[in-house]
């Protein structure tokens, strides 16, 4: 065991800190306020930063499975874990380096399951930042933390399937780069469960398929990636669509699963570095009753306690990136699911707090605050509910480890 | 000793409980739309509501120390608390009957403090809801939970005060009705603490008076009653505009704020209330892994936990109100504090677990969970942060209540 | 509704209120040496501070119930309330007044219940605290928290029932005044669910009656009230032992049930109030760091926590005993459940915080501090886990009381 | 960074387990009997065990530091980490392999700055067993938590110290095999803060060197390692038994603190693991309303949440031991202080659910649950109350991380 860094990670993890410091984080006023005004101008920050991260060969270093000649590096997942934090700083960072969500998921899955002709036309222009994509899961009328529940219908007709149903929280399908959309319904509504959902790819351009609207997130709409409601009224792709085979979405979904939780939880590690410094800052800045807030012992635990919960969080990510890396995704189920409930609730508790001591300053947009504690409420939401996860996590228990109970009791 | 309310509140009570239902909750969807497509559409709803009400004797329900020729109806505090909770059910309901904040506790100070003419010139027009008006206190400067941190200068130059500072979130000042500010600024910074302040009546037509904007709180602008943020550069008004006495700003303010406090608190539990019902609701409603969702021990838990700290908050205001009627505001203080901190973490742990229940659907807003998640967070800040009345409750200990300590300990 | 107490309530607070500080109180490190030294010691102080207590009618102050001609004060269960807190400040007290658990609740039942032949052997000798008595309910073979999990067989042969079956936590039962057992059991195997069982009247001397052990709770045996396992083969007596009707032992069960639970809450806010008072002091007395352990913000807010919990508490203890003296048994029911759930978890709560500013003292037995936590502990599970009053509260919603959802919801 | 243990620790692993399940466990039903009827035999049984442990070199696990000629495994920490897992199942496993508390870290500083002498009197015995040892730090009449209030004095007479004053918690000091008290004390009232405390060798037979008592913790009083209070009159010393240097009292301490706390924290995660598998199988056994009790989703909660606690622990503990190892105790501090909070917070979480789903059995001691669950307890204020650490953690906090804060905030 060993709890340092190797080499190429700290080399990668330096040349990122200082790119955020000097090319990224300095440009944050200038983003937010081009966002309030035109997101094109903030597409356009953006897009001269790729270029600079991509000449500096800091691109595409969320993708371990990539084929030998595609572009980019080819990091681990535990390599990939402190870039990702430095990158979760700010919400539109990790864009800059070609390593955002939903588009890496979607790489992950088109290098592992694409057939050359889907890679070649999908792959390689998201690969290259060229276009955007999405992923359309979860569903409106039905409770789509049970997976099994989803029933978007994709029935084949000839040499086309015909899509039928709704979509919702599918992040970035109205950014107008959007031009994939990979979907998971139902193939094969009679066959055991857990074999009756595939997943196709979908052009954004279908006709048939309709943006209902952009999601408002506790009143919030990210103009950026904007959680999307879909429609979709007889959407016909051929059959050459399926990615992986017909029957196992789910197999399709988990590869895709475990490392687009894993990232939102390195990134989120990474805002709360940056709450925990604020809230810090702010404390030492403010008096009331005669000394300043910080003097306050609630408040020094308030930041203690974030530090505490941060340190185990970002432990734990570790060993999950290393377990995906070193034995599999499947082997990484449980790693998985313990950090998707325990950063949630470390940024839920981190945020709040850095609210509770910003006062009423935290509550407005003047500062990431209160955009990180309803991203922070969110998450523990987004990718599978805490309850479903410790149903997971009680499900993998194994019973029997400490020796025999008998022996206790008697 | 007595748990039920007497025959007057229970018959207004009803009436109001009625009037809500088939005047005012079936209007919800009209009144949101009307809201996101023009305000004053909204504004149109409630005044014609306003009309009916009012002819019903349904009007200026909250404020029990009026002159004796004000319209209105002089309930207790503890007789207003059912009707504070069925009006805290929608956003919107209290100002059909004229019982919204922040125009009830102005005008509670109006009653107690002002001089014949202030009256006739804003409280009478409050009292008929010709106009809005708003509270000045909080500065985005300071630390203003510490109120004697509160900086804005009201200078006297001859028969003048001339008024220099920044205050935020004076709540509705934005309103285009809202026609004065009741504003706490430093009259006599070389008086002892607790002596330098005082409140004056601000008209928001005043030159020097520069609304600077709307605060979205949680990325969302009120419309109606927007928290806002005032510049006032060299504003002047007459001497005669000092509401109170001079140096005596703080015994106004808190006159202001008991009242203020417990409207907010009875409202939140209206809230609560529905936030049970849709919860229970939503969990029937739904299936996972095979069952309802509400068939599972631990959201049955989440659902019984809610009542039982609704419940304790709703005796503990009951208590507050009693107290408030009784004995007078000052005797009410640790109570006031009891219920702000209680009642402001109950409401955030409801928001929460309703939240998590409704899954995406509660974070966008087609349902009313995101809103008063957000809403119930800045609660535990507004009207003082949790810690500074925790410091008020710790302050108001009696040591030696339980007899010798000596004889517990040896 | 009004929150004081009636004039009768307070003339008898007062009263025991003195009695306390001047006869009981100042006796309490000899009680303790005494119970150290020789139980029978420490009966005598009780029994001399009885004496004195009967003859200032400070006397079964707890059963309202009562017969004209039985020997007692009929107070109702809220005005009992202030007079039980008092008496919960000292584990022992309650016996002084004839006040204590399980044999008040034992009269109660017996006192509604009983025939008259009953009542004069077993209810008079309670009254003058002649005798003690047990209440046999939970078994260490189910899980008791579901009563209908209760196995114990009650079978009738001729004029007799023979009782087979084991107990535990048969509180005090192995105290050496213990005469009667009030036993619940199966006497009807083949009837409905909740028709099953039966209550019946078991002279503690009755061979096949046998006390297998005083049961350590958390490494302690209370002498005086040991909770105690019993075995009982082949137990006969005489059918005329039956109290109240065959297959009516839970409704029975219920009218002992509230009352016990009940006086148990309001105990146990006296003993937090003692905590609360000795933390203060502690925290003021003890010097950390260059100041004052009570200077510290994070120990102000556990005591201003901890007075927040409490009030809660105390405040809905008095409404459900208003409901029970006011409604019934019935009615109160779910005010029981919920005082039962949050006064064990704000007993914990208080308790576990001043361990924690006692520090190292907190764990030994020099303070009542200890004995508190583990007391505070054991009442989550004694009288139904939490778990099962929560079921119970979640069961006894009212969806639809803030009106139609659809409403909310569009 | 990796997180498989390396060979050596996995093969130690292994032949621990196979130890503990072959020889240990199945003791343990004798031994507890052997407890309660006398210490004597109680410790006949871990001498024999010592016997067998030692001739399979299964000995002196836990002191990395020992000299070359020493009898032991010098595992380093990290490696020791899984076996002092398995120790912790059963409170009396440690000493089977001669790694149990406090005698560890006494022999850690002996090690460390022992003398040749020294070594050979105290540190040889305790390598083999002979003797026990105890420390003698707290202070009853002090607030021990910040080590600067230590108050008993050391003073240097000729070529003697002269010790008075009052020590308790000095663990094992009134076990009959005691020999040795490592004491802290003021040698240097004058010098500045941090330079006055030295750490002085009082072997146990000293004249004026009473035992006042083994100290009830939680009413428990442990035969085999008493918490002890002490009383120093006139001690006198050569000052030949000064340990390390005088002044530097502190540094001495912090050598063996960070082990100490350590180790601790090992064992606290294998008895997390024992209430886990324990709780797992009650619940799986009992049945209540219907269905095991296993079934309902909060009590899976209750078994996933502390899993998810448990592995979050487990990491940072491996962290802490590999810092130590790899770059020393001061660069450890963090690290340490972090899981002391952590481990206590999880262990007494962990105990308070297995009790709660334990019932009433859970509070007998007829299962290890009370016992861990009052331990766990003691556990947040022994090696310094969370308060404590939580301040260190805070002092620790590096501002100014995440780059600057101005460009987050404007």
């Amino acid at each position: 065991m060993n709890f340092e860094f190797d080499e190429r990670a700290r080399e990668m993890r330096d040349r990122v800190e200082t790119f955020f410091r000097t090319e990224i984080l300095p440009l944050n006023p200038a983003y937010r306020r081009a966002l309030k005004a035109d997101p094109a101008e903030a597409r356009a920050i953006v897009r001269t930063l790729q270029d600079k991260a991509r000449n500096l060969g800091l691109w595409n270093l969320a993708v371990p499975g990539l084929d030998e000649d595609a572009p980019g590096v080819r990091l681990t997942n535990l390599q990939f874990a402190p870039l990702a934090e430095i990158m979760g700083r700010l919400h539109w960072a990790s864009e800059v380096f070609n390593c955002h969500a939903p588009d890496v998921p979607n790489m992950e899955v088109l290098a592992k399951y694409g057939t050359p002709e889907q890679k070649r036309r999908w792959l390689a222009p998201l690969l290259n930042a060229e276009i955007r994509s999405c992923f359309g899961m979860t569903e409106p009328d039905v409770a789509s933390s049970d997976a099994n529940n989803i029933a978007t219908r994709i029935e084949r007709v000839g040499d086309e399937f015909v899509i039928n149903g709704r979509k919702w929280f599918a992040t970035a399908a109205a950014n107008p780069d959007c031009r994939l959309c990979v979907l998971v319904g139902v193939t094969d509504p009679d066959a055991p469960r857990g074999r009756r959902h595939s997943v196709v790819l979908v052009p954004m351009d279908s006709p048939g398929l309709e943006i209902v609207r952009k999601i408002p997130v506790f009143h919030h709409v990210d103009e950026t990636s904007p959680h999307t409601e879909l429609r979709l009224e007889n959407v016909r792709i051929p059959v050459s669509n399926l990615l992986g085979k017909q029957g196992e979405g789910f197999a399709v979904g988990q590869a895709r699963l475990g490392p687009a939780r894993i990232h939102h939880c390195m990134r989120a590690i990474g805002t709360c570095e940056v709450l925990i410094q604020l809230m810090y800052e702010r404390a030492g800045a403010r008096k009331t009753f005669g000394r300043a807030v910080i003097e306050n012992a609630n408040v020094r635990d308030m930041i203690a306690s974030s530090r505490l919960e941060l340190e185990q969080c970002r432990l734990m990510i570790h060993r999950a990136a290393w377990t995906i890396d070193t034995h599999g995704d499947h082997a990484a189920r449980r790693d998985i699911a313990l950090i998707k409930v325990a950063v949630a609730r470390a940024y839920q508790a981190i945020a709040d707090r850095a609210l509770q001591i910003f006062g009423a300053m935290g509550v407005t947009d003047d500062t990431p605050v209160a955009a990180a504690f309803t991203q922070a409420r969110a998450f523990r939401i987004y990718d599978g509910p805490d309850e479903v996860h410790l149903r997971g996590i009680f499900g993998m228990e194994k019973p029997g480890a400490a020796g025999e109970s008998r022996f206790y009791l008697s």
